[in-house]
């Protein structure tokens, strides 16, 4: 499949490479073509990894991840094109942290979210919300935390919900801890999980960890 | 030990019936003493159940829940009085849920919090956020979720931290799950994780479940 990655942070190059591995032809997109970090990725993945503008990676991608920081999604996605979005699975792993005042602190949250920004402002895109609740790292192997753990996905549109599912058990997750929120608007509660998040970081000392939900 | 509980709610008198069965006694606290709901509690459990104003429930607790809504939480314990609750645990349960606007949303959040905010303005009390994650049958009842589970405790106090983790463990819960988040600015963290509480007991179509904490 032709995938394309918007931002060339850590998650973008870690769901990328994930992603050649698998055997999908992934383009990287960054403000403007010929990006650095972007380059070096494409290099040290290979055959099957390019990069290019946020437009060349929209427009490459069957099926996009958007893995730029939630505070900047929608300037990038303007980037990427509306018509380079329409009709197609835009998954959506960014998370509204805002380091500025100290915080951390989200920059949206209570009464919207990153996730539901993107889908009103790219109404023909099929917004899917997913991953944002873990580390980068367990999100493409999620064995890296021992036992069974959960992902969650939110979006408005079932059949893209479900590529997306089909694309998270390729990395690994068992279908049963793949639980479905909602619609979009459950967004709002992944992304102010991320505080939550933040505090357990502290409290184990490390990124790699995620919750399980039981169920009485 | 006798224990104030302040709020009449389904909380307050479901943390109150289990501390009277542990053997506390236990004052219900309302905005005014002689409460309908506040009376029929302390007729039903019985003995070492009692009820009275916010102040009187504080006056007779060695510690003390807050059990009231966290949008009028401040008011509450300013009825219970700065001197009654002056150099106690205050174990604070409230969430800051508002319903009014269709939400639900929180009444504050992300730059600041109910735990947050009756430390600051109760700098005699002991504050501990704790239980606000989960239902409260679950709270006095772990086993009501099968399974190893998680409930978070936080403060800036740590000898009253261990005091509020030793009534958790009369509650139920193994010390292994009772994590320590910190001090009371992580409550900013459980009260946001209740919007993504919310999300899955919409999707898993009870309020009986909670999450364990796996770590890499």
């Amino acid at each position: 499949m032709k995938i394309g990655v918007l931002g060339t942070g850590v998650v973008g190059e870690t769901i990328g490479s994930k992603l050649v591995q698998l055997g999908h032809e992934v383009r990287m997109g960054s403000r403007q073509a010929g990006n650095e970090k972007a380059r070096a990725w494409a290099e040290s993945v290979g055959g099957a990894a390019s990069e290019g503008s946020f437009a060349d990676a929209a427009a490459h991608g069957e099926l996009v991840f958007n893995c730029t920081p939630g505070a900047h999604s929608l300037e990038a996605l303007e980037a990427a094109g509306r018509d380079n979005l329409a009709r197609k699975v835009l998954v959506d792993v960014a998370n509204p942290l805002d380091f500025s005042t100290g915080g951390p602190t989200l920059s949206v949250c209570n009464t919207d979210s990153v996730g539901e920004q993107i889908q009103r402002a790219f109404p023909d895109a099929l917004v899917v919300k997913a991953l944002n609740t873990i580390n980068c790292d367990v999100m493409v192997d999620p064995a890296a935390v021992p036992g069974e753990h959960d992902v969650f996905v939110c979006g408005d549109d079932d059949d893209a919900k479900q590529q997306v599912v089909e694309l998270l058990r390729s990395f690994g997750w068992p279908a049963a801890r793949i639980r479905d929120l909602g619609g979009i608007a459950s967004s709002r509660g992944t992304e102010m999980y991320l505080i939550f998040w933040l505090k357990l970081m502290s409290a184990l000392g490390t990124p790699h960890f995620n919750v399980a939900v039981l169920r009485g």
